[in-house]
């Protein structure tokens, strides 16, 4: 009700003066139209915003009772004016204007692909995702969604994938309080008619992340319809694209927004791969402020090549084990690779599901080195909390890999802006970096008892000197070693440092080096054929 | 001049009585046309022939001396009629007639796409590539050219990637005989004007190669004038267009010929991923037989995903010294990959041309478990020989892969039709086959004493009893296990033997198991999830 209220009051201001509104913040303006019909299917809405230099179209939808809506996130601070089209007399032509701020602390935008394989905000902000996974959290009711904010917020996970649409697994214990179209279930429900309670919900739940700095990778299809009796993943074109106009109406104003057009896409067998493109293309060509767009896999990987695709989301436990395995995806397709689904923590029945937490941890640091990003979940009943598991409901965290996600993001942070990318993966990959800067080398289960330092070439110059730490990144410590080492050429290849690193010989061992001397200027670089 | 004058009985045949040619065999025609002007550029040439049920239209090309040919490979034994058509009163709506005859045995005709990643002869019979690079062996002269020819008479190898054009490097030992282009060396050419000469010469050693059964993987473009000063990888687009489709007109009718459309393409950094995909798809549309078509990297991998693109040349070394990091290109692409570079047998100072006969051995049979093929060559100077090698010059082979590869070209024969796929590739690949029965285990380096027979579900039936064999890749024998193994189900996902299979010990150790009892009729297959 206060939040209605909000929302009149809202209007009232829009047309008598103008508000304001933080640059990348969700402005809104709220109409009064037609009720009667179905208009989520006779009405037409969009508005122009400009602010004179750029204009921004976006589509509107019906919230029910009466009240339409249009969502915008300003790309830049300053003065915005509007103007609504329809197809409906009360909701064309109206006009507002209104003023972007600038962004405050917190709020860096919209994240984007940024060289090449990795993110960044709108502001320049580089982002480094160390994701999770909890596909129902938002379908759970108050208490178990508040506990699941409350982990987060302590939790190291900047992105959370989730289901937009409820899952049926688990529902007998915690049957969605929402259902997203109109009717009953389990198949009662009239596809022409959404049920905008069911979105305000979610919409509140993804702000909620963006308010806490973690991107929503919403997913938008899925095949976990167990039963087969809500039919949510069986609809025809013409209702699968309804759907995609008004979530991408409602939701694209968050800046937190990320686009997954479906979990384990394979496993959806009413669906071709054209269906996906189709989809993965209307949403490109719908959204204005170009949310990152993926597709995730089951066993058979889609084609990642598409152009509409952003970004590689991956499922692939075996790849994620080894460095030398992880980079060949990011050498397939030259785009940004989040193995979002590494296998999971936990210690079930199925093997998907068995990761113990070093394991996990051990994944994270190989996807690192070949460049690429990791993402977690676990799958270990909370015995205390009704036997949820996080994968599925959210709740709590049992297991032990958050704590070194949490020390492996100080870590990414820590790196240069430009990224970690693999140091010379003609062999054996076990260093990511930025030639000439900044090295991260991983010796994952082979745990060294020493090293002798020795960096592919490029970017180095002779004498060149570099502070070196030990990293347990199981312990989650980090031990300076006292002398700087100096590197020096040595073959056609490599340049070396004159001494060995000593090394505690356990497994989850790693180090950083730093230069303390400016990089080779242009890079030097061997024949053609390396 | 024989040739000449053969050519000229063929023509006074034609035109009397329908001649005889072998299905799948070269039919050509030969006409006399004007010699004026510029004929490569200026006269159009096409023929339409028809067996009443199928028609192809095939471009025709000037060879030089007034003379025009039209190539023909008949796709179907039968009579077939024909019609030219040009520019040109002489050479238009010229006819004639022929019969092509049943193949002889030898003649598979040419190769296509099997079973999504394997590939398969036009009458049927698998096709399983053991294949060799010499780049400029066909630039050598007649006496290294005939020893060649020789050297692959009695190697394991089935396939060659070749050069069309020469290459600079070893020039100064054995400069070509001829040039692809009118004029004189270094760089005064005519690009208008193509040598026949040239050509004829190249298709003389592609028509040996078929006639032993070798496939010729024909490289169209190479980034290898070293010193710049020839001017062939720098063409403009009309000229790289005249190039493809006179090399089609007179090459396409050799049931051998693979397109590859470059070598390390991305070191001709004259033209554009653009260019490329424009030169694939013309070839794709000028091509009547649809000869498989492709295109090798250097350091950056072309898109494969391209629709013109039929199967994956790799060059990888680092990936294909293990099959679970081998087989994600497969899963990327689902194409038929090819590791066509894979480094090389070799001492050089370059670090992909150092592996020991033992790891080259090691890597093809790594790709063969990740359901994919290997390509080999070496860089071993032949001192007696005037210190050629292998990989630019051929000559002879020096090196101790071979004689391996030539054995696991039998393993590979004696598997089934379908290829060998991986099974299970969920944790660590090292089976591949057909489920329930085939299966090749290899342990690589792993040197095990004993194995206890494990293997994933799929195709499996209690009870099913299975013969074993020990295979020693190296020492390259074959050793049966006296009693049949016999599978019980174990857990969700495996099936077991009862007892252990005492194996050597050392390094390269495989074993292949043979299905004594027929396959579960439905494969069996656990959850979506796995």
């Amino acid at each position: 009700m206060l939040k209605r209220m909000l929302a009149g009051l809202l209007l009232a201001l829009c047309s008598a003066a103008a508000l304001a509104v933080e640059q990348w913040d969700v402005y809104e303006v709220e109409l009064k139209g037609p009720a009667d019909g179905n208009p989520f299917v006779d009405v037409q809405l969009s508005a122009r915003f400009s602010d004179g230099t750029q204009t921004v179209t976006v589509d509107g939808f019906y919230d029910g009772d009466g009240v339409y809506r249009v969502r915008f996130m300003p790309p830049r601070a300053g003065r915005w004016t509007w103007v609504t089209h329809s197809n409906r007399w009360p909701l064309t032509n109206k006009q507002g204007e209104f003023t972007a701020t600038p962004p405050q602390p917190g709020n860096h935008g919209p994240v984007g692909v940024r060289h090449v394989y990795h993110f960044g905000y709108a502001d320049g902000t580089p982002y480094r995702p160390v994701g999770t996974t909890m596909y129902s959290w938002s379908h759970r009711g108050a208490a178990l969604e508040e506990l699941t904010l409350k982990t987060l917020a302590t939790s190291p996970f900047n992105k959370v994938r989730m289901l937009l649409l409820p899952q049926s697994h688990g529902v007998d214990k915690h049957p969605p309080e929402h259902w997203p179209y109109a009717g009953t279930p389990p198949k009662n429900w009239d596809f022409n008619r959404f049920n905008p309670v069911f979105f305000r919900h979610q919409e509140q739940r993804v702000a909620q992340l963006r308010n806490m700095g973690i991107e929503a990778d919403l997913i938008l299809h899925h095949p976990y319809d167990d039963k087969r009796e809500w039919g949510f993943d069986t609809q025809p074109r013409e209702v699968d694209d309804r759907y995609a106009r008004y979530v991408v109406a409602r939701f694209a104003a968050f800046r937190n927004v990320w686009w997954s057009l479906a979990n384990e896409f394979d496993f959806i067998r009413t669906k071709t791969d054209e269906d996906w493109a189709h989809l993965g293309r209307l949403i490109q060509r719908l959204d204005p402020y170009g949310h990152l767009r993926s597709i995730h896999n089951g066993k058979r990987i889609y084609n990642q090549a598409e152009d509409w695709i952003t970004h590689v989301s991956m499922q692939h436990g075996m790849a994620a084990t080894d460095a030398n395995r992880a980079v060949l995806f990011r050498e397939a397709w030259r785009k940004p690779v989040v193995f979002d689904e590494l296998k999971y923590e936990g210690a079930h029945d199925r093997r998907w599901a068995q990761l113990t937490g070093r394991q996990m941890t051990h994944a994270f640091w190989s996807v690192t080195i070949a460049g690429s990003y990791g993402g977690h979940s676990e799958f270990i009943a909370d015995a205390d909390n009704h036997g949820t598991v996080w994968l599925g409901q959210g709740g709590r965290l049992r297991g032990e890999s958050p704590a070194r996600l949490a020390f492996l993001k100080e870590i990414l942070d820590a790196a240069p802006a430009e990224g970690l990318d693999p140091i010379d993966a003609f062999d054996d990959l076990f260093i990511a970096g930025q030639p000439g800067r900044h090295y991260l080398v991983y010796f994952g289960d082979r745990a060294p008892a020493e090293w002798w330092p020795k960096l592919y070439l490029t970017g180095l110059r002779d004498g060149q000197r570099f502070k070196a730490e030990i990293i347990d990144t199981w312990a989650m410590t980090i031990t300076p070693v006292k002398e700087p080492l100096q590197f020096k050429p040595q073959g056609r290849y490599d340049f070396v440092a004159a001494t060995p690193i000593k090394l505690p010989g356990k497994p989850g061992i790693a180090l950083r080096l730093t230069a303390l001397d400016a990089p080779a200027g242009a890079a030097a670089r061997p024949g053609l054929d390396d």
